[in-house]
C-alpha cells in the first residue's frame, strides 16, 4: 500500500477524499487524514477500509514530523501560510508534496533543495489557481506549436450558485468564504493591458468597467478585473501580449448593485463603528449618509447614489433588508465590512439542497500566417449537493490526481512549481474532463480588445 | 540675557524668528537659530544683534545636548517624529520646550517626569494645531462659564491663496506641502457627530459632501471633513455634544473637480505607474480610462465621470494641461499622487509676489436658559509676502509668544500640555490680535446641523 498524507480536511476536500479511496483499490492506496477537527473527515471516510484519520496539531512537531516520515506523500490543504514547517519536513524524509495554493516567496525558496532531493512540490493545483493554469496553457502552447504569436488573452473564474438554486435578485448566494466577497478587489488599484496599453482601476470604480461574458446554455455573466493579471506576464510567458485581463464572473447586474456598498463606504474593513451592536440595519445604512431633519434614510440613499425611481437596483437593496429598523447587527466593535457580510448572510446562505456553480472562460487572440484568430474555451461545473460542492471538485480534484500521478511517476520533473508544463496538465486535463470537468472551446472572429465590435 | 534655543528654521520659522528678535532688547533676549542648513535663517537674522546661528545636526548626541544645556528654553520646529530627544534631554537639562506638533504618544509618557521637574512642554502651538485649540476654547469656555450647554461644535481650517494673488479657475495654488494636499483625505473614513449620530464618509466620497461656509467680506468657502473629528470629544470636553465636525477649508467648486481626480485613481499613492518617465501628460489620463479604438482620452473622461459639456469642471481639467500629448511626466517608478503632484506644480506654485492665506472659522451651538443660541467666529490672516506668509505667521507667532510668556512665568502650570487652559489661551490669543490675528464673533439664529435651513 502507499500511503497518502492529506493535511487538512476542510470544504474543499471532500472530492479528493472520495476520488483517492474510490482508487485506493486499484491503485494499492491508504489515505491518512490528519486535521485538528474531523468532523467532516468521517463523515466521507465512513469507516472505509483504506482510510484512517488522524487528530493533528500542525504546530506540534514531534507529531507532525512523525505523520510525513511514515507516508509517502503529502496533500497539504491548509491555508498557504502554514505550508512552510510541512514542506521543509517533506525534504527532510524525502516526501513528495501537492497543495493548491500560490507559491510563496519562502516555498520559492525551497526550489534548489527540492531539485537537489529530485522531489517534486507541486503547487497551485486547485481551480483557480490550478484549473486555470492548466486549461489556459493547453490552449496557450497549442497556439505557439503552430507558430502562432499570443495577443491576447482574457481569463475570468467565478464560484456562484447554480441557475436549479437561483432564487434571489443578485443571482448571487454565498458558496465559498463570505468575508473575502465583502472584501473583493481590496487592497490596491487593478492592473492589466488593453491593446498594448497599461490600464488601472481604482477599488471604488471596479464594479462599473465590468466585461460581458456568454457562456453557451448559461446566458450572461459579467467579470470585473482581478487585481493581479500583470503577473500572468511571466507566469505563461506571455511577454509581448497586448491584452492581458483576468477578472472574476458574476450575474449580469451584480457589479452595478454591489458598487452602491462600495460607494456608501460598508465594505470598509480598517475602523469600527461607534456602538455597531447595538444599531438596527437602518441605522448602519444612515451612518454613511448625511444627517438631515427631515429626509427618509431611503430618500437619502437614493439621492445620494441617484437611483431612479424605476432601477432594479433598489429591488436589490429592498431584498437584503439594509433598511429594517428593527433588525439589530449584533456585533461587538465591528467593521462596515463585518457588519455588511452579517446582513448578506440573512440572504445569501445557501439553502439545505441548494447547489454551486463554478464559471470559467478564457478568450485566447492570437495571429497566425498573417491572419488573426479568436479561441473562447469556457468549464462550467455544477456541485452535486453541499458535500460534493463544485467548489470541492474543481479544487480537490485535479490536486488528488496529482498526487496520484507523481505518486506513479507519470509527472516526474522534480522542483517547487506549478501546472503549467504539458507534462503535468496533459494528462490531469483528461482525467478531469473524465470526471466531468470539461472545457468547450469556440473558434470565434477575432475582436482584439474591441467589446463592442465597433467597426466604423 | 535669556537664551531661547530654536531647532529648525524651516518655511514656518520667519515670523517666530522675527518676533522674538524685535523682543529681544525690551526683554532681554538672545535667540540661537539651530538647523542643518541655515540660507533661511541667515536671510532673516540679517546679523542682528542678539542671535546667533549654529549648525545642528541632531542626530549628534554631543552636539544637541551641548546646544539645549546652553539655553533657557528650547523650542523644535522639527517634524514630530523628531522632538523625542530633544523632549528627553530637556528633562535632563531641566528646560522648559514649545512645539507646533501634536503630542505624541511617547510625548504624553512624559509628563510624569515633566512634572515632576517642574517643567513647561508646551505642544500643538502653531495654527492647526494651535489657534484652532485657543480660539475655540475660549468662546467653549465662556459658554459653559455662563451655565450653557454645548449641543455643536464645526471647526473648519484652510491654507489658501490670497484674493489678490488668485488667477487660476480652481482658486487654488500651493501655499504649504503639495504632497500633503494630494494624498488630503487618504487613509481611512472621514469619522464625525450630527445631530447625535455617528457618521462615515469614505475617501472617495469625501470631496461630495462639503458644507458651505461664509466669511464677511470674503464670501463663500466648502469645507470637507478631516479624518479626526471625533477626539475633539475628549480633548474639548465636549462628551455629549451633539454634532462635532471638523474640516478643511476651500474655494467653492474646488472638491467637485478634485473628485475628478479621487475618481479617475489620480491621487492613489500605494503603487507605481508602469514606465511613468516617458509618459506623457495624456498618457497618464488614459491611463485610469478603458481602452477604445476610436474615442478620444477627452470623451472617454467625460463619459466615465459623466462631465456635462457646459460644466466648468472641464475647464479646470483643461487649464491643468492633462490631456497634453507633448508634455512627459519625466519620473522614474512614479506612483499616480506623485505624477498628478507634478502636473499640479506646473499650475499652482506661487508666482514670486503672490501671497498666501489662512482662513478659519469656528461655529458653537448651545443652549442657555432654555433657550439655542449660535455663535461664529472666523480669522482671516493674509501673507506679506513669500517669506512673511499667513502660514508662517500663524505657525511661528503663537510658539514665539508662548515660549516668551514661559519664561516670563506668565504660563506656569507645568506638564505635556496643549492650549486649552485659560491661562495659556488667553494672553495669547490677546497678543496674537495685537499682531493681526484677529477673530471676529458673530451671533446668528440657532441652526443646529441643519444646513439648508429648511423648516417646514
Amino acid at each position: 500500500m502507499r500511503k497518502i498524507l492529506l493535511i487538512g480536511a476542510g470544504r474543499s476536500a471532500s472530492s479528493l477524499i472520495t476520488y483517492l479511496l474510490h482508487k485506493s483499490y486499484t491503485e494499492k492506496l491508504h489515505l491518512t487524514i490528519a486535521d485538528i477537527s474531523l468532523d467532516l473527515a468521517k463523515n466521507i471516510l465512513q469507516n472505509h477500509e483504506n482510510g484512517t484519520t488522524l487528530v493533528l496539531d500542525i504546530f506540534n512537531e514531534v507529531e507532525r514530523k512523525k505523520a510525513i516520515k511514515n507516508s509517502d506523500i503529502v496533500i497539504s490543504m491548509l491555508p498557504a501560510h502554514l505550508h512552510l514547517n510541512i514542506a521543509k519536513d517533506c525534504i527532510t524524509y524525502g516526501k513528495n508534496m501537492v497543495t493548491a495554493s500560490y507559491i510563496s516567496k519562502e516555498m520559492k525558496e525551497l526550489n534548489a533543495e527540492v531539485v537537489k532531493n529530485n522531489l517534486i512540490f507541486m503547487n497551485e493545483i486547485g481551480l483557480d489557481p490550478g484549473i486555470d493554469h492548466m486549461s489556459a496553457m493547453q490552449i496557450i502552447d497549442s497556439i505557439r506549436d503552430k507558430g502562432g504569436k499570443m495577443l491576447l488573452f482574457e481569463s475570468f473564474t467565478g464560484g456562484l450558485v447554480a441557475p436549479e438554486s437561483d432564487d434571489n435578485l443578485w443571482n448571487y448566494k454565498f458558496t465559498w468564504n463570505p468575508r473575502n466577497v465583502v472584501l473583493a478587489g481590496q487592497g490596491g488599484a487593478a492592473k492589466f493591458l488593453q491593446e498594448g496599453r497599461y490600464k488601472y482601476i481604482p477599488y471604488h470604480k471596479l464594479f462599473r468597467r465590468t466585461e460581458i461574458l456568454n457562456i453557451d446554455g448559461y446566458g450572461k455573466f459579467e467579470g470585473y478585473a482581478n487585481r493581479d493579471s500583470l503577473k500572468y506576464k511571466s507566469v505563461y510567458g506571455l511577454d509581448d501580449i497586448l491584452t492581458l485581463y483576468r477578472g472574476t464572473i458574476r450575474r449580469v447586474g451584480y457589479s452595478r448593485a454591489w458598487n452602491i456598498f462600495v460607494q456608501l463606504g460598508m465594505t470598509d474593513d480598517s475602523y469600527t463603528i461607534e456602538d455597531s451592536e447595538h444599531m438596527s440595519y437602518r441605522d448602519f445604512t444612515n451612518s454613511f449618509l448625511a444627517y438631515n431633519p427631515h429626509d427618509s434614510v431611503e430618500l437619502k440613499l437614493r439621492h445620494c447614489l441617484k437611483i431612479d425611481q424605476d432601477d432594479i437596483i433598489w429591488e436589490k437593496l429592498l431584498e437584503l433588508d439594509i433598511f429594517n429598523p428593527t433588525k439589530k447587527v449584533q456585533l461587538k466593535n465591528a467593521t462596515p465590512a463585518q457588519i455588511l457580510e452579517k446582513i448578506l448572510k440573512d440572504s445569501w446562505t445557501l439553502n439545505e439542497d441548494d447547489k454551486d456553480m463554478i464559471v470559467m472562460q478564457h478568450i485566447f487572440g492570437y495571429e497566425l500566417n498573417g491572419k488573426k484568430h479568436q479561441i473562447e474555451s469556457s468549464m462550467v461545473c455544477i456541485g452535486d449537493n453541499q458535500t460534493y460542492t463544485a467548489m470541492a471538485k474543481t479544487v480537490g480534484l485535479p490536486v488528488a490526481i496529482a498526487a496520484l500521478k507523481i505518486l506513479n511517476s507519470e509527472i516526474k520533473t522534480p522542483g517547487v512549481q506549478l501546472p503549467i508544463n504539458k507534462e503535468v496538465y496533459e494528462p490531469i486535463l483528461k482525467e478531469l474532463k473524465e470526471n466531468g470537468i470539461i472545457f468547450t472551446e469556440k473558434n470565434m472572429p477575432y475582436l482584439g480588445y474591441n467589446p463592442e465590435n465597433l467597426g466604423f
